[in-house]
């Protein structure tokens, strides 16, 4: 899939970001692009493809859906680095927007990510002629999913759990909102455009939840047993930070455990879907369980 | 219109919000509750009621996306008044929200109210029956002009400006995205639910900009000669802060005259629209120019 990451990298440029006639300051098209192009996996804009293609939609309609979700996940980076929130200087080694722009162009490069990722929602109905009402359910879901219901909650719950986090449940509603409900919202997307039915929107959504929280559940493995090469970061942070977590609460084996069994039920979600090709979604799947990074 | 304001105010209560089986973390309700009933003018709502009304349209209908432009410009508040931004703490009397519920939770409110915004928008199809085609273009709309081509690009330069404006055409640069991109959307936004053609929503337009630019120059008047008992605020910050205003570059008295002109131009525009009512547009309009508050 390293094609679609390079596609969607090229959407994402300050010169490709925005209509040719719009007047925006430089400095805050500078700050946008510098997040939008500091690397990552680009998983949610794959999903959003490997979920239109899986049902025979048409990649190109798919992509500017791709790039808003990445823009969303973008700007949420930015303001969850802000010194008011988790005071990170450094993100995949370089130095968080804020660190390079100032505090105030960051939150403000937030904003304008936040805001024109629904603008590029829209384009697939204007340049590529996705039927409107397709595209406004994508809109609902973005909103619903990225606002106080899912990411923006999930974070809120996150900040407050630092001050004192209990139990299993309350850092899996975290996981299933902060993270998990782009990443239900990119599959949910992806189908939508390409005309799925109800039963196929059903089964996108419970391979997202489950992947979502593999993924997570994963993460807190890697943090624990990770190597640092592989990762580009230092191991421990979850422990040093007194970070509640799988293993935290399950233990390591049985966090291994729970992220095959996650895969497991994702892998069965998409064969019951009835997609005309689950291929590319099951490899996503397995890559999720097996990575190192 | 006091009915128009009390009825956007009940949408806005943290009951009414959300559809009831959302679960939303208390404090970030509560955060955003705060802001969106500390009072203030309701202008926003106001022009896409009066501007749907003029064209014979629905009020019912009209209002989510009233009650979502005014989530837009509580957001817009919320983080214009953060330390790193404005760093004010009180408006309109009041603590401001990072004084009362932290930075974090403050910055997360303003991203919660502005996500939220779109999902309201999406409510005037959905609860309404307004056309999908008609509601993805208010969608749009609202993401160019609230982004970083509008108002979050104006918000840009004026932070920018703040450290050496020097011309009027800067000024009018800021004024026109700042504050007058977000009044153009509501009236184009009532005018599209109403069923506008594209005559109309030209006239819609160009009495936008017109009032929009008028509101400012009246704002940069009242903070020189106003009463401060009616403004609820004192005179004078302009010139202390060292702000440059209309009446800086241009003087009192040639500020005054072009309101007078600006708001002829307004009624200019929603005479020749072509409306079945204008009168609601051109109380506005006269209102605007000769409030003392």
């Amino acid at each position: 899939m390293a094609g679609v990451t390079d596609l969607v990298t090229a959407l994402l440029t300050p010169e490709k970001l925005f209509p040719a006639h719009w007047e925006v300051p430089a400095k805050l098209a500078e700050a946008m692009g510098y997040s939008l192009l500091a690397g990552g996996k680009r998983l949610r804009p794959l999903l959003v493809i490997a979920a239109c293609e899986a049902l025979g939609g048409s990649r190109e309609a798919a992509l500017p859906v791709a790039a808003a979700i990445e823009m969303v996940h973008t700007y949420s980076l930015i303001h969850d680095d802000l010194p008011a929130m988790d005071d990170d200087d450094y993100r995949r080694g370089r130095l968080t927007n804020h660190k390079v722009f100032g505090e105030a162009t960051a939150i403000l490069a937030g904003d304008a990510l936040l805001t024109h990722a629904f603008y590029s929602v829209v384009q697939s109905s204007r340049a590529h002629g996705v039927p409107a009402e397709r595209v406004l359910s994508i809109v609902e879901d973005l909103a619903e999913m990225a606002g106080p219901r899912g990411m923006v909650g999930g974070q809120t719950a996150d900040m407050d759990g630092e001050q004192g986090l209990t139990d299993l449940d309350s850092l899996k509603y975290i996981h299933l909102h902060k993270t998990g409900d782009l990443i239900v919202f990119s599959l949910l997307a992806g189908g939508r455009i390409a005309g799925a039915d109800e039963r196929q929107l059903e089964a996108l959504r419970r391979f997202g939840v489950n992947i979502g929280l593999a993924f997570q559940v994963q993460d807190d493995i890697l943090d624990l047993v990770g190597d640092e090469g592989k990762l580009g970061k230092k191991t421990g942070s979850d422990v040093r930070q007194q970070k509640v977590t799988y293993p935290y609460f399950i233990g390591l084996e049985e966090s291994r455990r729970e992220v095959e069994r996650l895969t497991g039920e994702a892998k069965d979600a998409v064969l019951d879907g009835g997609f005309s090709d689950a291929s590319r979604l099951l490899e996503i799947a397995e890559y999720l369980m097996s990575r190192d990074h």
